[in-house]
């Protein structure tokens, strides 16, 4: 189903440098299920530290955001770039972080009708109003 | 610069049915700017009402979703379909809901790194993990 | 504007192979006017001539698709793909074979709600009914 | 296979207010068949009936474009926005609406040649022509 | 699992032009497999052979790029596309041309980075540097 | 013509973090012109280094491709996604690494030809064939 290998817990294991990030994925989770996302990175471990290093730093570190609306952004570009995979992984984890069945409805309406407006505003080819302007 | 005539607010001021939704855009937002993107759809006041009436329904009206996170979920979508007007128009309605620099840095961050994994598990096609299924 | 630079009607006339292309999309179109696409694409012979070629065998010989039909799809991608220079130059064509004020707004609002229905399968992921498949 | 719930018609029995754009659409259709697309939908009643009554103004309401024109410009965003299920589900609706093999193998080529244009255009960053503005 | 009819051996050896292609598919490729784009496509002759000819024009002939570089460029487009077929095929392609693990983790990484800073670059919509035109 | 405030060489002066960025820019790449990209991220200093710090590791760090190769993968990507901004940028730093205008030229009818053929293979939604799977 892949263009890539997908590492088994055994092969991680085998491995001390992606035995590392999954042990902190694990810790910083605290589950033991590791998605097949990181799975497929684990052939090259430098893409795999430093796609993790920033996961950690962008979407994990407390920010300004609060972690759900985090997720949510995730799915509205996921859904936009047409990425199966990341519209169900982030799905899950918002899920996770107390996404209701009504806030997704709401979500899925949001990042439907800007679809709609993205479209109408790009075939119009509307010129930008100066007021929208800051640099 | 478009590829439709834009309404000035003597036109619109000339066709009840327009000037109507544009009473109510400006009644509303409790402001007399009215940008361009409803200009252009005044060309077809059946279009422009439909729109405005779902844009009030999604956008407008109180719902599981706060205003300003509904807004950067708009934003995200927007850069993920690469439409400029889009990106301009709501990125000036955010701010105007509150949207400050560190949350705007952090926003833009998301939307990066989720262009960043989208591509990575698409390059990959990374087989969805059935623990991410619902349906 | 370019990456690239555009080719002047002086230069088109120093070199044979382009200025073949030039009098065939000229003497085909029925007019003088040459768009900057063609312009862009002198820069190398081979590829103005296989496209221009293609575009012939797609857009103007006669099909099972009427022309302007055709110039619907052409806008209703290039929207899709958010490309500015081809919604404003297949527009043009549009209305030059005859799309109407009525016709355009119902063009762009069939194109809006498909980039809405569109984002709403892919944030659920709705699987393909078995009704629909074919091959 | 998705990430959301898709309504029986048992469920669908259960909730008047689902169950009545769903007769609606069994009515208009004149088939007993509902797609999934309506039974992920119907998880959210406000969001089903908005979207239907969308649809039927927009696709199947008497416009100045015909039913089968309508179809393929769906099919072509759908295919551009790289959504699986729109291509799926439009082209169905296309062939039940008329369209012949001929006509596809066209349709498929023009949308083909748009994508291939497009690239063009945007590679080149190729400056809008003067002739091609109307606003 | 598509919208067309994938032609078997046996339909090809039926129809002369469609075997034509097939057989000159199978003589410049050295090999007897040939993909299912290219069953899809022999249901419409004319897109088959014009289909064909580009793509041996385009990616086959010898010209600047080599190869290898040829399929890396394609991947990438295919990725940011979505196209799961695409990205199939042509890593496929690569891998034969001698595409290396280490090589393909860096076609990844590049592919991912660009999609990141793309989205940064469209989500502050930055100004392009009078240093970068050409035109 | 931005969401964002671009920052002046006055202003990166007066920000010690900032300015170490710029200075490292300005060493690494041995000129003294800094481009927009990074004026915009000055605004965020975490996401400057951030950034700053993936594009030394992804596209300047040696690798088992070469530097003229990398920018080709990220123009096609760019191109795909529709980002004028780095269509430019990107495309100068190609030609400052030695692209060729028939290089150039290729490059463009690769990334028109996989836009094609894309489209193709999403409009008839083509079964990936088992010889193309690995993981």
């Amino acid at each position: 189903m892949a263009t890539i290998r997908l590492w088994t817990d055994d092969m991680v294991a085998g491995d001390p440098r992606v035995k590392a990030v999954f042990d902190d994925i694990r810790s910083i989770r605290n589950s033991d299920f590791v998605n097949n996302f990181w799975r497929a990175l684990a052939n090259q471990p430098a893409l795999l530290e430093r796609t993790w290093g920033s996961v950690k730093e962008v979407m994990i570190a407390p920010g300004k955001l609060d972690p759900l609306t985090k997720e949510l952004i995730y799915i509205a570009v996921s859904t936009a770039n047409g990425c199966s995979y990341c519209v169900h992984s982030h799905t899950a984890a918002a899920r996770a972080k107390g996404l209701s069945d009504e806030q997704h409805a709401e979500l899925v309406a949001i990042i439907g009708m800007a679809g709609e407006t993205n479209a109408m505003a790009t075939a119009f080819q509307i010129p930008i109003d100066p007021e929208f302007e800051v640099g």
